[in-house]
Parts: structure tokens; sequence; C-alpha cells
């Protein structure tokens, strides 16, 4: 391995402090000299200011592309850059691969073109792809200049794909072989590469037209008899994909099957592409985050140390809407406010009523957006699920609204308050299943992300609702 | 591959509507019968019944075990037990493994002890290790029995470890080799074996006692001079993993490092198992689906067909905290009844302050949780996003608070009100970033679930303090 061996945990976190620590020696070389009135060109001819960046190259030299991200991630706008401008440029490109989005922007943005260029120069086509979206349009073009024939092709099938595609995620990267050649014949071939792609698990047995026959795994090249043929050998049943599946479903069929590798075909089975474990683990772990990320109402993978300002724009649409539906919710109430001005203890009940709504629809939801996302929900179970929900949650609003009926009464010494208390609990949870159900469906049928939004519309329903339908009791009861 | 070929997923939803189908033959036979009153063996013996039975077993017979798993987790109960009958013991073990949890526990309550110790017999130490929790201890004790003794020694390591330490996760199944013979020698070695342990990319070099020295990719054993000696193509450079490692952090290892396999090495370098990365995607997918799980305040799995009385129970602990909770703000709300009772508009603006502190605070709690996750949490950093936080509330307070106030005004013509509407907004937005980065810090400062609790302790803030400070100013300035 040329590459610099990977650290654990414990020692990153140890690399990250040694990395702040040189960073604020830098720092206050920086600000000692700026009290001074130095100048600042006689600031970077400092023995000590220059000894400071030479150790932080030393210490960043021996770390993985992924480590370095890691730091890169790991430090403020301002260190961040100082740390990138002494990375080399052969490992540059590795390292704007592995760190988020919003980081790479920050990055990206400190580069000129001849660096990114530089950069792009040591990539893969599957690797310029990824990175694609976020370079300059005219660095794009220079680049896509710069390529050969068949890379311009590879890179421009891979930007024809969405990123939620497997055309997308897929490289070019392969071994693939005839099926009328002894193992032999193959072990010989191979030895001929300077190196095998990474993550290759099985080679690709081909027809002439390279179309896909079947498999040879790695482990029975390995163990047969080396005369046998591969026709003999190879295994006919292949998991594969095509270039417009859905990702999320490729990693799931990745997950299912213990995959490492896996062809990417075109619909008359010629072989295009290859899937590998490292990027549906990747897959994996953004879908996961983009689902948390979804539910806190946050657009976008937000830098921990993106500035305040970005921050808030990241975060404000949520906001807004939120702020619409609280308005409708506070309107709901005022139709009330007769009622509430001869019995002032709803105003105190009635938050409990909504709350406990809010709660027990956001159960209901996360369930519901899991089985989806395990595809187990289908129009059978559907319906299961739809009576399973209401159950609970009429047996939840009896025992639990009971509880807080007798609390009620025990605290206003109305008994009939008690007993509204105890009905909108009943009734409130009722809505809370069928929104908390009937939303993240909907969204689905749609074809669009079930966790994102659930959340608000569930909030605006049990508020609103869980207001109009205590106040409305009351009002017809109660006074 | 003599095991089935995996179904892409629309085959395998066509499957899983197939099977749905016959299940509904058989029961529509089944109620005919009843209606019939026939005997229940009569039915057995009924042409129809048996037919629809043995297509039904046919078809889960061209089922890969994780396909079978994906059914039998989509099937309400009765059906699932129907079809779990017909499964063929030698696969019984590996559905087990597959399934989730809750859903083993049904599978496992229908068999009976032999069936179960039929079923263990198909299975390794390791994977034995992951069912023992679940199993009865009498069929715990006799499995022991029957094992090797050098089996029994690989279970009972496996079982001293938790379930988030790497030593549970662990196989014990691997290639190790000597680095003083030459790579013919390994090649020659390797054809010895009937099939190599799944997921080996790289077989591991030992000195004589069993201590890691390097390993050897078998990337780079087919592409080298079979001439050339162990030692001189091995890399002595190896991410290695210890038995009570956390497991997380071993699967970020792997995420980070495109790993397929790694040794498991005790305190004297010396190998006890290997880990390979079809167990890290399950450790990745369920660390965040306990996550998302635990975000919605739900104890533990929930099997989607999981009686009604069961689902409340891994609900309700959560709703009586809730509960809890929100008897206290509505406690808090009851100091200020006489405020209320001369202007009724605060019960109607109230929920406003309250909502969107609890909305903000969510977000800021979901980004904490997330860098504390991906280890970027650090003293220095942490004091960075104090202060980003809290200016970003400042900000939203102004913007946001500014707007809300306005509308108050307009709404019911009270200056004063709009004023303190706005203030409230302010505060509370920082009461909302202050407890939203506190409670998932101090959580994990503690060594706890940073995400687990952490939206109940901020909502009961945000609605109290909102309320508090609403009402306290409107007291103060207003009445």
């Amino acid at each position: 391995m040329t590459a610099p061996a990977p650290k654990p945990k414990e020692n990153l976190q140890e690399t990250l402090q040694q990395v702040v620590r040189i960073l604020n020696r830098h720092r206050l070389v920086e600000n000692l000299v700026h009290k001074q009135d130095m100048h600042k060109h006689a600031l970077v001819e400092t023995i000590v200011h220059k000894q400071n960046l030479a150790e932080l190259e030393k210490r960043l030299e021996q770390l993985h592309p992924a480590d370095i991200a890691f730091v890169l991630e790991s430090l403020p706008l301002e260190d961040r850059l100082i740390a990138w401008g002494l990375i080399k440029p052969e490992i540059e490109g590795d390292v704007l691969l592995e760190v988020s989005d919003s980081v790479r922007e920050t990055l990206l943005a400190d580069m000129d073109r001849a660096e990114i260029l530089a950069a792009a120069e040591h990539l893969d086509t599957d690797e310029l792809a990824d990175l694609a979206p976020d370079l300059p349009q005219d660095v794009m073009s220079e680049l896509m200049g710069s390529l050969e024939e068949d890379e311009r092709a590879e890179l421009q099938s891979a930007l024809s794909y969405a990123d939620d595609q497997v055309g997308s995620l897929m490289d070019f990267d392969m071994v693939t072989i005839r099926d009328d050649v002894t193992l032999e014949v193959v072990l010989r071939y191979l030895r001929r590469f300077d190196e095998l792609p990474h993550h290759t698990d099985k080679l690709f047995v081909v027809d002439n037209d390279q179309r896909i026959k079947g498999v040879l795994p790695i482990k029975r090249l390995l163990i047969t008899d080396p005369d046998r043929d591969v026709s003999e050998v190879m295994a006919h049943e292949v998991v594969m994909f095509r270039p417009d599946d859905d990702a999320g479903d490729a990693a799931q069929a990745f997950e299912r099957y213990d995959l490492v590798s896996a062809p990417v075909v075109d619909s008359t089975h010629k072989v295009i592409g290859r899937l590998t474990v490292d990027m549906m683990v990747d897959v994996i772990r953004e879908e996961s985050e983009a689902e948390m990320l979804s539910l806190g109402g946050l657009k976008e993978d937000e830098d921990l140390f993106s500035s305040v300002w970005q921050s808030a724009r990241n975060r404000w649409p949520w906001l807004a809407i939120n702020i619409l539906t609280a308005i409708f919710v506070s309107r709901v109430i005022g139709l009330f406010e007769g009622t509430i001005h001869q019995l002032v203890a709803l105003a105190a009940l009635m938050p409990i009523v909504s709350g406990i709504g809010g709660n027990t629809g956001t159960q209901t939801v996360t369930l519901v957006v899991r089985g989806l996302a395990l595809g187990q929900i289908n129009p059978s179970s559907a319906r299961r699920l739809i009576v399973k929900e209401h159950a609970i949650a009429l047996l939840s609003g009896v025992v639990w609204g009971g509880v807080l009926g007798l609390i009620a009464w025990l605290l206003y010494g109305d008994f009939q308050l008690g007993l509204v208390m105890t009905a909108a609990m009943i009734l409130n949870l009722q809505v809370a299943a069928l929104v908390g159900l009937l939303v993240p469906l909907t969204m689905d049928k749609l074809g669009r992300d079930p966790a994102y939004g659930s959340s608000v519309f569930l909030t605006a329903a049990t508020d609103s609702m869980g207001f109009f339908i205590f106040l409305g009791l009351a009002t017809i009861f109660l006074v």
C-alpha cells in the first residue's frame, strides 16, 4: 500500500488535536505580528511561521485521504483553508471526494482553475462525475476537452443519470473474461495487470458483444483446479443492475445478498459498469442522514462551521412554514376566546391535548416511514396497519385520556371538565393516527420522500384539531 | 451457487403478492370448510388445501433466505406462521438470522426444541451467537453440549461481548498464512480448501504464535509473480480491531477506508477473529434505524404486525414521560390564569412562542447528534458551536419574532402586546439553542445515546420556558 495507513478512531481524535494545536500556535504568531504592525510578507518570512506550517504539512502528509477529509471537516473555515493549502495536489482529488458536500464547496471556492484541473488529473471518470456538479462550468468544459474519447463518453454517461440512480454511482473499472478459456489462462491474464480494480471479488464473464453470461467469483477461481474451463466453474445466476435503477434499491440488494461488487448492464445485457459495496455503504449512510435531517426540518447537509447566515438560510424555509401553521393554530384558539375567558383553566389544559397528539402521531409517522423504506407496506398490509394504529390510539386515548381527565377533575374540582378532557384526548389521538398514517403514505404515493415534511403536517393537524376539539367540546358542554 | 438467486426489488414485491394470493386462497378454503362444519382433519385431507400449500412451498423453495425473511416480515402473524411451517429445516437458521428481532421472536415461539436444534445445526458458531439471546435457556445448553470443544470456546467468547462490541460481530472463519513461503505455495494451499470464507479479500499473515504480521490482499496475490515470497508482497500496515472496540467505530473505519474484511486481534496481536463488511453494513443500518426510532420515542424495533397490546407497551413509556412534562407545562400556564383572564389574546398567541422554540431547538439537536456521531465535536469546536447557535437563534428571534410581533399588533391592535411577543420569541429561541446544545452534549458526556430522550427534554424546556417567558412578560408589562 502506498497510501498512508488509516488511523483508528482514538488516534484520529489525537491527530485532530495536534493539528488544532499547531494551527493555534500559527494564529498566535500571526496575531503577534499583527500587533507589532509588521507587514504580511515579513510575517511569511518569519522562521517560526515557516516552522509551524512545515510541521503541519508533515503531519497531514502522513494521513490517509479519508482522514484528511475528517480533519478538514472538523476545522473551522479559516483553519480549514490553511490546512487545505498544504495538501499535495496528487491527493487533493481524493480528499475532495471524501468530504461532505458543504465542506467541498468551501474547498473548491478556495482553489483556482489550475489547481482544480491539477487535482482532477488524478481521478477516474466515475470520480470526476461525482465532483462535476460542484465544479465551475468553464473548468468542467476544459476538463472534458482534456479527456480521451472513451473517457469522455464514460463521464458523459455518468453525468446523464440523477444522483439517486445506479448510473451515477457505477465505476468503469472492471475485469471481463471469456468463458471458453481455462482458469489457468485467466490466472495468467490477471498477472498482466499492474493492479486489479478495487473491490474485485468476481470477474465478469461476457460474450463477444460484452453481454454478461455469468460471473467467476475470485473465491472459486482460487480453489478450483486451473485446468478447468471458466464455463464449468462460473456462476450463471448473477445479481445485476440497470443504470436507471434506484440507488437505494441497489443498496438494499447489496445489503440483503451480502454483495461486494455487481455488474451494471444495459437493456441488451451488455456490461457497462460496476457497482461496489463501498459506494453502497455511502448510499445507506447518506439516506439515513437525509432522513434524520429532514425529520429535523433541515434542507440539506449543513457544515458545523458554516457561517451564521448560511445556516440561517438552511433552517428558515422550515421555520417559515412552521410559523404559518402556528399562526393558523393560533387563529383556531382565537375562535374560542369567549370560552377561555369564561373558563381560564382551559388555557392551561389545552396544550396537553395537542402535545400528546403530536407525540403519538410522530410515533406512527416514524413506523410508517420505516416500513415504506423497507418495502414492507403494500395495499393489504396498509389496511391492517390502519386498523391497528386506530386501535392503539383508542386504547391509549381511553387509558391516558382517562388519567388526564382524572387529574383535570382533581385539579379544578370540575367533573365535567375532566370528561371533556378525556373525550378530547380520545378524539385527538384518532386524528393523530389518521394523519400519521395518511401523510407519509400519500407522500410516498406521489413519489415524494415520506419523511420530509410529514412532521409539519402532522403537528399542524394535531395542534389545530387538538385545540378545536377540546375548546369546541368545552364550549358545548361547559359554558 | 447452490442457493437460489436473489431477486431484484420489483420481482420481490411480485413474489410477495403471489404468496399473499396463495395464502388468501388457502384461507378461503379454510373458511368454507369451517362454514360446512367439516372437521379440521378432514380439511387437511382436502385436495385443494394440499395443492395450495404445495404451491406455496414450491414458491418459497425458490427464494434466497434473505428474500424469505422479507416475505415473512411482510406477512401478518397468522400467514407468517403458515409460511414458516413450509420452510426447509436446512435454511431455517439462515432465515432466522435475516429477520428482524421482533419477527424472530414470533418465529422461534412457533418452533419446538427439536426444530430449533435442527435449524441450529446448519449454523456457524458466530451465527449461533447472534441467535443465542433469543433462544430458550434449555435449548441453549443442549446446543452448547453438542458442540466440539473449540466451537464451544468460540461461542462462549462471542457471547461474552456486548451487542455493540466488535467481539459479538466477528466470525472465526479465516485463512492465515506464513510469510516465509512463496505465493505459489499459497495458491496451492488455497486449492486444498473446499470453499473460502465469504468476503475473503485478504489473507492474514501470522507468525508461529498466530500474531499478525501483515496481510496479503488477494488482488496482489493474483497479479504478482508466484515465485515471490509472501514477505516481499504483503502489506505491513493493517487496519485491525480489538474485540472490545465499539462496533459503530469499526463500521465507520470500514466506511472510511473502504474495507471488505479486517482481522480482530487480542492484546498480544494474536488473530482471534475477523470482521466483514456485510456485518458492518448491518451495524450502520441498525444504528441509523435506532437513532430514527429513538427520535420518535420508540423503545425498540416494532414489527408492523405486532399485536396492539405489544405495540402499546413499546410506545407507552415515552408517552408517560410526555404526559408528565405536559402536566408540568400546564401548571406553568396555571400560574398565569389571572393574566390570561384579563387578556385572553395571550391564550391564542402563547402556543406560537412555545412551538417555534421547539422546532428551532430540534434543528440544533439534530445537528449536534449528527456531529457527535461523526466525531466532529471536540472541546474547541463545541465552544464555537455554542456561539454560532446562539447567534443564529438571535438572528431568527429578531427577524421572525419581529414578524410575529407585527402580526400580533395588527391582529389585536395592541402595540405593547406585539413587543412582548417579539421579546418572548427572542428569549425563547435562546433557551432553545442552549437546551438543544446542552442536552445532547451532556448525554454524550455521560456515555449515553445523545439522540434518545433529547427531544423530550427539549420540548419540556421550550414549552415551559416559552409559556413562562411570554406570560411573565405579559404580566409585568400588559396587565
